[in-house]
């Protein structure tokens, strides 16, 4: 049970993945950060690029960019399909294996259908900037495609001008809320179809909308989003989804756009590790990040299930984050010869969401923040929290253009398949 | 033969078409713009989003937010399938037909492969956003590849490290430049691969590079690009093009990367019309931009050929988008009951082209510029033709910031090809 840390190999450069990679930066260790993507991707934002508000560019940094200056660090863009914990290696799809003292896993989650994965067709989920271009390309093209039918076959129309949003976490309230806002921008530009048509329903299975937050807070935020005029219906159960069709236990709903901001499905970490994992697929970590029994083995960000006084930590940004840093501190020392007895403590800031342009509700350490003033706040920590000055300056920037304007530089529809735009 | 104009219709919201409409705007017509993108694309700087300097955004704004205020004007997406000259109407993919007392077809061209489109699949052309993205995907993955491969196949390492542009004209030569120069600055975010094995190589078939321009410029052109690093092999034939190999009459040579700035082909025009085509798909059109014998039906831009003083006009944004103004002046006057006499005369105001962040190749009013100089002319005749205050703020905040910064805020490779990203 050697301590000797040397060769530190992390898998994923998402929040967790990036700040453990940085925490090493004067370590004593080669760190391989291996990711099936070439850029390090600001999540929280990306119902932003999804509604043509902000561009990939804006919300994503290469990650090489990131730790181009890490000299200890080496970043392969490649998938991993397996891990070997007797001779400590990974193995990736190209081929190579990388042998490691310590294993960092923070491949993050993806979306879960409640094992209805048919449904992924219909209402695609909002994970990477392919599924934030392929939403934001539905979504404009549904009103190109209302106004070219709306003379003829008003029903259609109605359909393609109704948008769906299922699950009213975070990401449900505030894409509902940002396609209420796109939806009443373009019109505008569009000669024929009618705002009135305009629907944008938020369906959530539970009582109240963002559940995590305190009661007033959510109540504060299902009045903006009816301000906005979104359609808000807790208590909802999706049934089913079919092309144009939601079904749900309060009827049906004739709608071409569906979005799934439901489940998340943790990554196949403990498939690799071939460990037992949670119903939604997470490993279960102790006080140190490290699953049961494993030694060299660290699980953290949304891949990782870890109590704390009794309810286990959400999968946002903030934990993934602090999960980094200490997995990172961690190995640090470990490789300096000594022996880290603190285990890992989440300092809660606490939950922020925005709903629409000017109003958003937070509870910052405690402090409940409604309206216009926890707009602010939210955009002042999601453009600080953005890695690169680059990008800060750009998203403040365009933002600042767009609440000034109202306009939608960014509404473009690309074809994303190949050939598409011929 | 009535001059009654009440119903025009143009196809393609490029530089000849949105020009034509924007004419219009006063005019006691109606306007319908028919595109089957959603925006119109500023293409001479294409380029620069294939190679990671500019975002989609920045160099396209949606069609309709350009004539959103022009109350005469409505903006169809959608394909036109035919036109039938004497019913007179357009028919479109969706089904619709839309009848006209004017058309005007301004659809561009496309590229082509004289004969050979096997060879599309191994060196996609520049013309569309997704061109643009495409490449840049393909290129940015050939150094991640390399970087992966190095070790263990040094030669194929060597192939992804080498790229092909086939064609010197102004497109072939501004990418190599900007592939030549994104290699560089690439280069630094990787550890194993090295610069000397980067090879960007510039093929055509003629004498010189730019063959349009005056022989000196070539020659500064030429030899801008090779102080880049690009070699630039003139009288070279292809003669073949397969995954991994380009054949040359010079010999072979190994690379990944192969793009396309030949050969451009004209759009189906002369097909709608059943008129006689150039070689290169061309309709012939005269002084009044009309194809002879045609009363309503102007052709202009790249889709059409006009000789003026004994040579054809070059297939670029000035000169489209004087057809255009033409013709929507003309068409304005015919809608007021006028009879317009002039004919079309194209103001040439010269040539442009860029090698690099820092040198241009141009000539204004006769006036030649080389260097520096030449490539703020050119910087400040790009911005200045950028259509949308936004896109000319944002262009010249970017540039000035890569310029000071050399980053390159935009490599992101996104897996376009649906499910890719997973």
């Amino acid at each position: 049970m050697s301590q000797a840390i040397k060769d530190v190999v992390i898998v994923g450069a998402g929040f967790g993945g990036l700040s453990a990679a940085k925490e090493l930066a004067k370590a004593p260790v080669n760190v391989t950060i291996i990711d099936q993507q070439n850029h390090h991707l600001f999540q929280p934002l990306l119902y932003q690029v999804a509604t043509a508000s902000l561009t990939p560019a804006e919300i994503a940094v290469p990650i090489r960019h990131v730790l181009r200056s890490q000299r200890n660090a080496q970043v392969i863009m490649d998938r991993v399909v397996g891990v070997d914990k007797d001779a400590q290696t990974v193995a990736t799809e190209s081929g190579r294996v990388l042998p490691y003292d310590a294993l960092v896993i923070a491949t993050g989650a993806r979306h879960s259908y409640f094992g209805r994965d048919d449904w992924a067709q219909f209402a695609p989920g909002l994970k990477t900037l392919n599924d934030a271009l392929g939403l934001r390309e539905k979504i404009l093209t549904a009103f190109e495609k209302a106004e070219i039918v709306v003379d003829g076959d008003p029903d259609a129309a109605r359909r393609f001008q109704t948008f769906v949003v299922v699950g009213a976490g975070p990401t449900g309230v505030e894409l509902a809320g940002a396609i209420a806002e796109l939806a009443q921008s373009v019109m505008r530009d569009f000669r024929k179809i009618s705002k009135e048509n305009n629907r944008i329903i938020l369906l959530e299975g539970g009582p109240r909308v963002l559940p995590s937050f305190a009661e007033d807070l959510s109540q504060r935020a299902a009045r903006d989003l009816e301000a906005l005029g979104v359609e808000v219906r807790t208590g909802a159960m999706v049934t089913d989804i079919a092309a144009g069709t939601v079904t749900t236990d309060q009827g049906d709903i004739a709608a071409e756009t569906v979005v799934w901001a439901a489940g998340v499905q943790a990554s196949p970490a403990g498939i690799w590790l071939s460990l037992p994992v949670t119903r939604s697929g997470h490993v279960e970590v102790d006080t140190t990040l490290r699953p049961d029994g494993l030694e060299n083995v660290y699980v953290i960000g949304d891949a990782a299930r870890h109590e704390a006084n009794g309810s286990p930590l959400p999968g946002i940004a903030p934990v993934a984050k602090q999960m980094g840093i200490y997995v990172g501190r961690r190995l640090a020392a470990l490789a300096r010869g000594r022996t880290p007895t603190r285990g890992f403590r989440y300092a809660d800031a606490g939950t922020l969401a925005t709903i629409g342009r000017n109003s958003a509700v937070a509870e910052i350490y405690g402090i409940k923040m409604k309206g216009f003033p926890g707009w602010l706040l939210w955009g002042a920590a999601h453009v600080y929290f953005l890695i690169g000055f680059k990008n800060r300056l750009f998203v403040m920037l365009h933002w600042l253009w767009l609440y000034v304007t109202w306009q939608r530089g960014v509404r473009l529809i690309m074809h994303r398949e190949p050939g598409g735009d011929v």
